[in-house]
């Protein structure tokens, strides 16, 4: 493990935070002067005084990584994130206690959306926008984990993804990891721009608009209003935004291949694509259905307006809200809890166990029943015509234990200090791992997480944090083996 | 596949319904003349004749039985049997449709314990004995099932205990399933007359005594009152039935080893009965803990015979009340659903996914974190020193898998269809495919399962026999490819 360097490039994503900070700096300055100007230059100063500093107290011997320091690098860098981008909030007037302002920022950097504040609209316009802001860096930092780290550490057969982009080689992470992260975040900058504008001719301001477009293409969910999107009330915003939530829950690599190698075949013939369509598809049209039968709307196209928005936020792990979905039929809850579960596609910027291993998951076990009748045949799991090694499958299985294992300890922990009932904890701890944001009975689509204690509040934001890096980044480091023959030098 | 000689031995099983039918008949006649003596004799006769007719129609050519006719007479002879047992039932004033009596039944045989009766002490005492008998019965079926046939059909990594007590040899059924079979009920028998006489000594009546007796070692949970065991006062019986359930928990090959070989250490080498064990222990701790914190109860004594009796009455999916579960804490409830889903031990008469699977996907889950922190490490998942195959370690994930999948549809239809609110529905389908009993909402344990619309009835008849049969046996009869190349000769 190279520590040193590890620890330089901590200190470079402390100053990258502190230079971010100057923009709603600028925001508080210019077009508002909400009084958090100061503030804001004060701790956006530090980061980079500190951050710059440190940078060049470290001085690394050799410049390779390893993935011991992929694992370090990561888990260390969201929570210094989550840990400065509270800052703001601590030291103004809308949070009560550090805890809070901890679990917004967490909230922000992981892009779960799950917020403590009970009057947004309040909220001073700097801090709004740094909050939207938050969730946008956050975006960029999972598409480069999901589709330029995480192959290469192997976790959760992620590794079915290497081939797609130039990425870093098996043993050493650096060499190539700029030249994806560029290209990568070149494609998200110009889908958030493409919906900025789009917002506006919907009669967005360009403030609202670039929140809401930064909160959509990170999969975040965090608004500038407190009825979230059903503030505008307008069907037209309401398509736009959900067709780049839908945009957003696909895996980046793809989104590259479009916009660089004009392959738009990329989709029809990606396997997880296909599927995260069909999944959509179906629950929208349960959910129409359901919403017609109910009474709920008088038209179809109401309906479909509605359950379309819904289904979509959730399965991206947005967290948008247009309607209360709490008041809909016990089905729709249900089969929003399961889309909750599933999240978006891998190297998308949305969380959850992802479409692939759900997908893997669901054909694998049929596999297991066709071999239980044709005990002799010899059946591989195949995706697009290729064998899936055993090895994959199973770190694909074992991801999906852990989610589960996570979720149970994580519930007997929040139902025992979190202070709330059965439907909010447990729906509470899913919207957090999934990194959703809103969840069910006290923490509804109209709802907020103000109601948790300070402890209740922590074991959240450990389990955005957990989620959002797919449980193993941050495991792999508590554990103690990880910690034996470690030398600083 | 020996279609023939498979319909020959469900035509037995039919007569031997008949045969047992005559002993509620008895019961009728001799000691209470509740006017259901006239049914039961012409549905037993009818049974017996029919049987015996068709039992002499088939003419098989071989003796051998194959994998295919295995899982085609469990998951038939289940089904007959849950039918025929449900006519007593239906042609009595109790039951209003047919499908609330084969709901009834099928809670017996499968040893659930569900009932659709609201008021449990109006019905026959000779119908009720029914009720226990066939619970009674299901137990005798399943310890065969699960120790003498699942291994050889490779379910589940029931595997693991095929060199445990004699049985049939990998490709043929028959040989020794029989010497198998008759040692394991006399334990069985053994154990019933035991508790029968333990519960007599604390004042029990001989006909609730072998009533409760029956359900208990068959981990079934039906009660002739009203209030379950909650309607004796008594310490002493609580802690004698909590006993006998902990008893029945257990993999009965153990229980064989004990009595006829004097072999105590097996219960102290066996991996999976330390952590049933320790899994016992620690969520009767938690639930005394809480409920005392929670005033509750105003003894350590009191607080302690209500958890453990509700722990191990849930986890070995008897599913007996002493107390209204529902009044206590939200994390006492959700330790009580965990444990629904654990159950008790593999070869055991209790339902759920089982002891050693959770435990191997534990160490599976603990072994995938370890080879990520150590890439070239091997790591094999071993238990009592041997290693686990890595097919049957797949075997018992797909398991897992398999459960939340046929939970998750399950649930989707009943909230569909079945017109109860999402607590109730969800949790009354892990009651059943768990074969427990009772479940959360309004299947409370106090409350019963005639809320449900007739076609939820028969979801979560459907819940409890897949349940019961360990899921593959059912959907490995389901799959079109099962019914190819077929003839009937």
């Amino acid at each position: 493990m190279n520590i040193k360097l590890s620890l330089k490039i901590l200190s470079a994503l402390i100053v990258f935070v502190g230079v971010c900070l100057i923009i709603p700096l600028i925001i508080s300055l210019i077009h508002h002067h909400d009084g958090e100007g100061l503030r804001l230059f004060i701790i956006s100063s530090l980061s980079i005084i500190i951050g710059s500093a440190l940078f060049k107290f470290f001085k690394p011997q050799s410049k390779e990584l390893t993935h011991k320091d992929g694992f370090f690098i990561v888990a260390c860098g969201w929570t210094i994130f989550s840990f400065i981008g509270a800052l703001p909030f601590y030291f103004s007037k809308y949070f009560n206690t550090f805890i809070d302002a901890f679990f917004e920022s967490t909230s922000g950097f992981t892009t779960t959306g799950s917020t403590i504040l009970t009057n947004i609209e309040s909220v001073a316009p700097s801090l709004l926008f740094w909050r939207s802001l938050i969730q946008w860096l956050g975006g960029m930092g999972i598409i480069v984990l999901s589709i330029a780290i995480l192959p290469f550490l192997e976790i959760g057969g992620m590794q079915l993804y290497q081939a797609e982009v130039p990425g870093p080689t098996k043993d050493k992470l650096t060499p190539r990891i700029e030249d994806t992260a560029k290209l990568l975040w070149l494609v998200y900058f110009i889908f958030t721009v493409a919906e900025i504008i789009l917002l506006m001719l919907g009669g967005m301001s360009l403030y609202d608009a670039t929140c809401h477009a930064f909160t959509t293409m990170a999969t975040g969910g965090f608004s500038t209003k407190n009825a979230s999107i059903a503030a505008y009330h307008s069907a037209y915003i309401d398509y736009v935004i959900t067709f780049f939530m839908f945009l957003a829950g696909i895996n980046f690599s793809l989104h590259y291949q479009m916009v660089f190698k004009q392959n738009l075949k990329c989709f029809l013939k990606n396997t997880e694509v296909k599927f995260y369509f069909f999944i959509n598809l179906i629950a929208t049209l349960i959910l129409t259905i359901s919403l017609i039968i109910n009474k709920h709307y008088h038209t179809i196209s109401d309906a479909f307006r509605y359950a379309v928005f819904q289904v979509v936020s959730i399965v991206t792990t947005t967290g948008y809200g247009t309607a209360d979905y709490e008041k809909w039929s016990y089905l729709c809850q249900f089969l929003l809890i399961l889309l909750m579960l599933i999240g978006g596609c891998a190297g998308s910027t949305g969380g959850g166990i992802k479409h692939i291993r759900i997908y893997v998951y669901l054909k694998y076990t049929w596999n297991q029943i066709y071999k239980i009748i044709h005990p002799n045949a010899v059946k591989n799991l195949k995706i697009e015509g290729k064998i899936i090694e055993e090895n994959i499958v199973s770190s694909i299985l074992s991801f999906i234990a852990l989610y589960f294992l996570v979720f149970t300890i994580s519930s007997i922990l929040l139902l025992a200090f979190g202070g709330q009932d059965i439907v909010t904890s447990l729906s509470a701890v899913i919207a957090t791992l999934s990194n959703i944001g809103p969840g069910l009975g006290n923490v509804g689509p109209v709802d907020n997480f103000a109601g948790f204690t300070g402890f209740g509040k922590l074991i959240l934001s450990f389990c955005m944090i957990i989620g959002r890096l797919e449980f193993y980044t941050i495991l792999v480091i508590l554990a103690p083996d990880f910690w034996k023959n470690i030398k600083y030098n």
